[in-house]
């Protein structure tokens, strides 16, 4: 049996710098994840993509960032349980929690942390016939690697952000881009629409705003997709590849049993301190939410650090918690 | 008259990294800071020293960190006034704000946001006889330079993790140094306090605890510091400088008739958005204060961020917020 602190589920950006905060204040960390790596999404969807928003940083490659985090938190020695998936959480009397890996491993902590991010969630699936047919070959719920539309002809379906940005990075790629949606304006980015609307101004792209999804059609591959708009009139659009960009809803898995709120398909958390409605389950990242909580990496920075300050008393009942900067001394380990 | 959108007081971390936040957002924004460059405190007072809770840094030096800074926001073209402090705010029949600096300056603008952070503050300073005698020479309220206490003899008075992280610090770098601490026990973290204890039983610190300041002595320079115990037993430690480290008090200069809520010696936020009491007003970074607040860069980060989204409702009233991600096409300027 691992006997550890905190146990993290979820070895994204957050979780790791969970283990830094957690560390200044000496609480030991295991992490668990899915996944084979550390990293979360940006080791395993993105690793070559440049990030913009990470405070300090101009632009950083996914993986350059998780490497940094992964030398930052090194002092601390964290341990990991990859390629795991969580199965149980089983409370003891004196309020500790042992929780169960899928491959059996067993972590006995004082407290839970759930940084599972978007990894925690699945893609919405759009209504339209023959979506199995092609699921697994020609239809793409994130866009992993842009190149692999380059020359294609492709339909991209959505009103959001990552409709209207994909399809501006697209149309430079594909050799045919149409955005179809189902109402006339877009939840999206004003600045994002404006671009869409010029490029189809433009002739860059197809633009096909009130019009639904009817059916993917094709022998092997996929070849068109069928629409109608709101007077029925059906249209054909050439494809090779669809991509369905409806944003995500969660899929927790077996943490769902464990009783926690959950408000807008995420995990309800306190801003005081990020803690669930559970006491010694926290959750930080993509995966909560809260008033005005926005998904950014770098908010779950800072749920990460608050949350170690509260998670501190089951760690330490008996000590008196007094916050501590780095600025002098830098980080000094266990 | 200066038009933009956001004028934020204060240009460290936090106010720079709200010109990156207003930005996505396509709002504009003007910095006015007392200092005559940017980067607060990290500029002013510690350029050249490492911090090592940045997210995704394992050590970035105070003045690297800004220069970053400063390239992320460069797309946004954000606009200055240094070296120029915040005389007046005059709220205007539309709502929006005219700030008017010490030199004359006039910012008309939608939304303020103080990002004062600890500039806004002056050290608490002790109770002692001759302490204006010796206070431009030999009393040092904050460590600028290490380097200038070397072979020197000092005392260190105070009992919070400034007083112990710097003990330690400088038991390497002076000669002599003795911590004084009123009380019996610390309220630094229990492992810096530890640390104090080893290397007073190492013969490598004198540690004076339930010690009083009485008085500086000396002639042209600093001599020695006289003291008592609970029983009012004097003594006298030889020292060449005193450093007394009590933390901080707020000196918020004019912004204090603004009628901002104060609490716990900073400005009260709700944390769905940084906003204070006062509508257009927000307060992100170390001089505010909220359930759970930490003093830290990254947490102004995270506040920057909200702050944002709800200021964006005042520079474009007609208009719906959508959240916008930097991953796809990274950052557009205007």
């Amino acid at each position: 049996m691992i006997q550890t602190d905190i146990c993290i589920v979820g070895a994204g950006p957050v979780g790791l710098f969970a283990v830094f905060e957690a560390g200044l204040l000496k609480m030991r960390c295991h992490l668990i994840d899915v996944l084979p790596q550390v990293g979360g999404q940006l080791s395993e969807i993105y690793p070559h993509k440049p990030i913009y928003d990470i405070p300090g940083y101009p632009t950083i490659k996914a993986q350059e960032l998780i490497d940094n985090q992964m030398l930052q938190i090194a002092p601390f020695q964290p341990t990991f349980s990859l390629g795991e998936r969580v199965e149980h959480l089983e409370k003891q009397a004196d309020g500790t929690y042992i929780i169960t890996g899928s491959d059996g491993t067993a972590i006995h902590c004082k407290v839970v942390v759930i940084a599972g991010g978007l990894g925690c969630f699945e893609p919405r699936k759009p209504e339209i016939v023959n979506l199995s047919l092609f699921e697994k070959s020609h239809v793409h719920y994130m866009v992993k690697d842009p190149e692999r539309f380059r020359d294609r002809s492709i339909v991209i379906a959505g009103g959001g952000d990552s409709a209207l940005d994909w399809t501006v990075f697209l149309a430079d790629v594909a050799e045919h881009v149409t955005l179809v949606h189902r109402s006339d304006s877009f939840r999206g980015a004003p600045d994002s629409a404006e671009k869409v609307y010029q490029l189809a101004q433009q002739g860059k792209i197809n633009l096909l705003l009130s019009h639904n999804l009817m059916a993917l059609e094709g022998g092997a591959t996929l070849e068109q997709i069928r629409l109608n708009n709101k007077a029925k009139e059906e249209i054909v659009v050439p494809a090779h590849d669809f991509i369905p960009l409806y944003g995500l809803s969660p899929k927790l898995g077996p943490i769902a049993d464990w009783g926690l709120a959950i408000d807008k398909n995420a995990i309800a958390v306190d801003t005081f301190d990020y803690s669930t409605n559970i006491e010694r389950i926290y959750a930080i990242g993509d995966i909560n939410t809260y008033p005005g909580k926005l998904k950014l990496i770098l908010s779950g920075y800072h749920e990460a650090a608050l949350m170690c300050q509260s998670a501190f008393k089951y760690v330490y009942p008996e000590q008196k918690l007094s916050f501590k900067y780095t600025t002098v001394n830098g980080v000094n380990a266990f």
